[in-house]
């Protein structure tokens, strides 16, 4: 961890579509303004949540470089830049390090599987060398419900040993608290983020850096509080608030219900659109998650 | 299936690399020439054993046209096309087409996951309807041991339903019989290829249109024959031929394996480079493996 290091809330920002399913590279330029307003610490552009993997390369480029264009600080930028070909995240990676970026965001490659520690760690290492910069802070991505490829804790070890100045942090969305603790407890120099809200309190109670999750696309400002007021009295009372909100709408598709609230903010019925393989909420999905977000009281611009 | 549909034996062409983890097109293009002489019926070009999914669309749309500027019969390729992100399925399926290549192989987008068969028609769906090209034959890739990401019966009978003239094959990399049978007497219309050749001669038996399989990139002839005999009285000798092959290399991990076989057989050392995260087989294994082989006679070019 350096100075420079990100801590406190990150969001992986939506990406929204036209109606004929291209990015609205304006749409996500408001949505980023709008963010950062709400005082996130940085934008993870093309998470998970952000659909990234049904992006193309060229897609990514020029939404981020939409984005550097029109003011968006690329000190505030974490993009995504794991993709399956080692040729693509090297692309990506360099491309955002030479833009400035102050971090990436790097997903392991996710097509094959039964691989192991040496082949992911080659793949780490292929990409850090070939793109050979010292302004380059790499995020490791552990996601294995989605990715099915998982960094074990070996592995994290063995990387930040031979790269002590470039990987820099982690997104843990195991969804597993076990795995979060130890990562925070062999690896303090680490910057571990909680991928879920929901640990927040206690990844920043163990020494972790924050958390960078979904939920702050339309819950940002709250989750923010409980980041800067973690050590008051009122924590966990916070915590518990957003917590409530987390689970309230994660009985929906994640992506889609997020969509469906940021419309609803908006008034801009494209932003429900999203890419397939994954579906917008039906007509009674959507009234029964309104309904569901009403009765706990939240409001995305509260 | 139309007169043009694919059968037989095709094989997904294995991708050498150089020393810098570049794609060898040269050593490509001797590899699909040995392999057409050596009788199968098509080449899968970026195939799961052929690495695809670590190499960039740009590499891909290259390597495609260095094999179409060198002879390759279009009417002989079927690249895999399906990616993660939809514009890039539509990008390399697209090109694919209007060289004239015969069909390509397509895998459902793979990182999301829980999605469900109404998000899986929409991206095949939308996909076909954005190539809009009467001459495009799609053949689907089910390979849910690698993917996690399946197609179910239900969703194979959507597809053909509605688009009977462009939806004709399908490869089943599901290694579950069961799964092959079913396709086979559910849909007789569907040109089913079995994913390995242990299945070749029950799949023939059954109405199928023959194997994509990756052991053909070693041991084609004699594939080619089972498909060939599979209705004379010596078919169950030589499908055991091949299964013996078949058993005594997948032990191995397959793609390094099959590599180290290529590398002793074009006398190449960098043959059996693979990219990250997949790992070369060490001299040990080597060792062991054409041991194995040589054990059970094999030769790659008999």
């Amino acid at each position: 961890m350096t100075a420079n290091t990100f801590s406190g809330v990150l969001v992986p920002a939506l990406t929204p579509f036209d109606s004929n399913l291209e990015p609205d590279a304006d749409a996500l330029l408001t949505h980023c303004r709008w963010l950062l307003e709400q005082g996130v610490d940085g934008l993870a552009v093309f998470g998970t949540t952000s659909e990234a993997n049904s992006l193309s390369l060229e897609e990514r480029l020029s939404l981020v470089e939409h984005l550097l264009d029109n003011g968006i600080p690329a000190e505030k930028l974490m993009p995504g830049t794991g993709m399956c070909a080692l040729s693509d995240t090297v692309t990506l990676t360099r491309h955002a390090v030479e833009h400035g970026c102050r971090g990436v965001l790097m997903l392991p490659p996710f097509y094959y599987k039964a691989i192991n520690d040496d082949g992911l760690f080659a793949s780490y290492a292929e990409v850090i060398e070939r793109v050979g910069n010292a302004a380059l802070s790499v995020y490791l991505y552990h996601i294995p419900p989605v990715a099915h490829v998982g960094l074990s804790l070996e592995l994290v070890g063995r990387l930040l040993s031979a790269y002590p100045d470039t990987v820099v942090g982690l997104k843990d969305s195991s969804g597993d608290w076990d795995n979060t603790s130890a990562l925070l407890n062999e690896y303090p120099s680490l910057a571990t983020f909680c991928g879920s809200e929901v640990f927040l309190l206690e990844t920043m109670r163990n020494g972790g850096a924050g958390s960078i999750t979904a939920t702050a696309n339309i819950n940002a400002a709250q989750i923010r509080q409980v980041f800067s007021s973690w050590q008051n009295e009122d924590a966990e009372e916070l915590q518990a608030q957003i917590t409530t909100t987390r689970r309230t709408y994660e009985t929906f598709p994640t992506i889609p219900a997020l969509k469906a609230v940021a419309a609803d903010f908006y008034d801009t019925p494209s932003w429900r659109t999203v890419r397939p393989p994954l579906l917008s909420l039906d007509a009674d999905e959507q009234k029964t998650l309104v309904s569901a977000l009403a009765q706990v009281g939240f409001n995305m611009g509260a």
